[in-house]
């Protein structure tokens, strides 16, 4: 279980976030509260919009604590949307290419969770990955192929509708007659513009997801960053944050879990 | 374009072939003669068999030359057959998974060249590996694809078959009526007893080997350790070594390129 | 506070102790239990002594939990001494000369602890290194510099005596009239014979030490493997295990403690 | 044999220089022209200036043109005052903290060339550090120790004399009755305004420097960035290149080329 942050607001160093609060990114890299993972030290990575039409990228193989340049980064990178995410390996190598955020085009895409039994669902979710995307699957976790095959249903211009067909098609997947498999799928998606931040599960709990809004920006995280608790507001299970460029932000059903729902 | 050596016969330490020989495969990492790569700097591996049924492996992103840890596994690691690699990627990352030796059961598998262009047949590639050897796909380079299939193919029962079997499907992909991509196959295969190396290519060159036999003992290399030139045997394009456990080394074409020839 | 292993004995794969058992190191580095510091990521390292007249070495940056290439060594390499260490640094920075252990000559050391204001005292410790000496000094650690200092002090003729000298001179610098800064020393020496390990310090409580002793061999640990704790003898504060080849296992006050006592 | 490059401008990314010329600096990694040193591949690191008062760093062991990161970074990190440097190793180990550039304070430093017999000098040179400046030694090489060094003889205040007396000193270290060892020193500092890059060797040629002014702004380079030789003005040796902000750039002696030749 992961643990990650994502922020869109008024343009901020990343430390912000990531390494200055009582509860940082980086002190939960060591010692996580709410997840059943304590130590997320498999690997970590920043994803940021900036100046140029794609995002930055930084991820390292190596735990996010002891990282020298993670601190020299986040004084300098400043950003108006940036994501940051500290890994516990569900079974996938460590390398930089399964690190968290994963970026294609315009996109980043962060997760926390796991999709079902990886290695009997793995080929049925790749088969998800249009063939023209696929050249972007470098590295070889569950998160990377969702995130391609819900850019492969539409992402770009429906990023809700496509994340909710494919949750709707991965929830099939580990739900049939013999196998109930655990499907966890607390995420944050981003075009550079706008954010979306999903948490959902099937045959589980899903994984916890907080956000706390002020005065034009929200910061959206697996945990508090501090423990004031009256700032943070728990997202429901089944239900997204939706952080639209100059506009308010919303908090509404994920439309997988009501379908899911509904039958 | 990558170096390699293999071994069979006596058991030594890994270094009288790693890191001893004036032009080792270490020296070879930072200035390769054969190869239009000079530098292979892209990580490097070892593979190596022991007491335990399965082999060892050691594979790091680091360029060989100045991984401190080599110096010591090559004096202290001995081994009857063994394998090391320097690589020069062809365009998929510098990561573990992705650096030679592949490892798979009893089987060490190592690649020096190219199969076509991999972004376009990627996944008729990995279509071929079976469901139950699909989660060995560990990193996402064209060379462990070729190995699991080959695996896939019956290699455990019928390793030259079975390569010979692959290899002819590569050549019909990268040949077809619109499309002549070059496929360039200079790799080893071994199970701990006997040991395999095919010079290979469709549409190209085949890239360099040569062997060098002395009493018991076999050395198979991408090109030679040393400048005596009179030890060393070429091996043509389109051949085979094959040198079993207590039986002499054989020189033979290999079979895919026999029916490749003869159409 | 770091987590250590050392054995000796019958030669055997390094899997024994390091992988292996219930609560192995490598479990530890992830959870340890009676450390300050629960996670132990910050790198890692084993040496181990064979048929070369040096001992071999392997560390590593990255958390001993996720090095894929730690399983396949503890596998093959064998040993009838061998040291495992799993790294949580007290400031210096995590890179692979300062993982633990240390290897210079024949002789190999590695320690749990810190000596006192490190950035206050690294100056006067490393004047304790002879010149001829400190060019193996190609780290920043404070346990270097020891290892460093007890050769130079005599190490190799007398190691007990000769650690005792330096760590006497090293509780005279934590201990002046304006300072009185914790030395924690809970450290192993081995020469591919002999196998030392010390229980120490001062101005501060002990880091725990236990072994466990059975026909021929010894096993000396930071905390015990399992969960019975009958084997486990616990190794006093101010107090030594010597395992001389061929010799029975000594538990025996350390002079430097014995010299502090009386005073 | 390292190759470097340094910019003080107008605020431009820093790929500008470091990764899209024809024959960028990741070019020079793996094919330098002007080097003994064809490849450079033991490590790499930018520093550069923004916002915060202290410069921004990024080290990484991996050679740079594999680093996935350094596109990313390259890209979006937006610089008026900027080094980045690729490294060839004469010894001391590959790790980040022996990368280049150093940074302690405001100051930034980079170098290429070597220090006389750097095992023979090391405890001399170190020596001349002050103990208040020591615990900002985090690695070991020669070109930290002559940073800190001209930091401990007033670098601050008076930048082009400090590093002149050191370089005396050092000249007089490696030219005595004994020995005659060679110093090469071609070098960069800068403290966020001003830059300065020095071209000096004693008992040996030095190392080659160019560099190209154009309306404001100034890049300073160990081999030029692309065969229009033209625009770059060879540095001669004992001269060093001064490029104040606000200030014509200007090419002068160096004061100890000066006090060498007078002797």
């Amino acid at each position: 279980m992961c643990r990650w942050i994502a922020y869109r607001g008024e343009t901020i160093p990343l430390e912000e976030y990531v390494t200055a609060p009582a509860h940082s990114l980086v002190v939960q890299s060591q010692r996580a509260l709410e997840s059943t993972a304590s130590t997320n030290g498999d690997g970590f990575g920043m994803g940021w919009y900036g100046e140029h039409p794609e995002p930055g990228l930084y991820r390292e193989v190596r735990p996010a604590w002891s990282d020298e340049n993670l601190r020299y980064l986040c004084r300098h990178i400043r950003s108006h949307l940036y994501f940051a995410h500290v890994r516990a390996s569900t079974g996938t190598p460590t390398m930089r290419p399964n690190c968290h955020p994963f970026a294609c085009g315009r996109w980043l895409f962060m997760h926390n969770g796991a999709i079902g039994n990886w290695s009997r669902l793995r080929r049925r979710v790749e088969a998800l990955i249009p063939d023209a995307i696929y050249g972007s699957r470098i590295g070889t976790t569950d998160s990377e192929a969702v995130f391609l095959a819900i850019l492969g249903a539409g992402g770009d211009r429906d990023p809700i509708g496509a994340t909710a067909r494919v949750l709707m098609q991965l929830t099939d997947m580990v739900s049939d007659h013999h196998h109930k498999e655990a499907l966890r799928f607390t995420a944050a998606l981003a075009n550079g513009r706008d954010l979306y931040a999903f948490r959902y599960a099937a045959n589980d709990n899903a994984n916890s997801l907080y956000y706390r809004e002020s005065a034009g920006s929200v910061v959206i995280v697996s945990e508090p960053l501090d423990s004031n608790r009256d700032h943070w507001k728990a997202v429901p299970a089944g239900h997204m944050v939706i952080a639209r460029a100059n506009q308010a932000v919303e908090l509404e059903p994920f439309p997988a879990a009501q379908r899911i729902a509904a039958e």
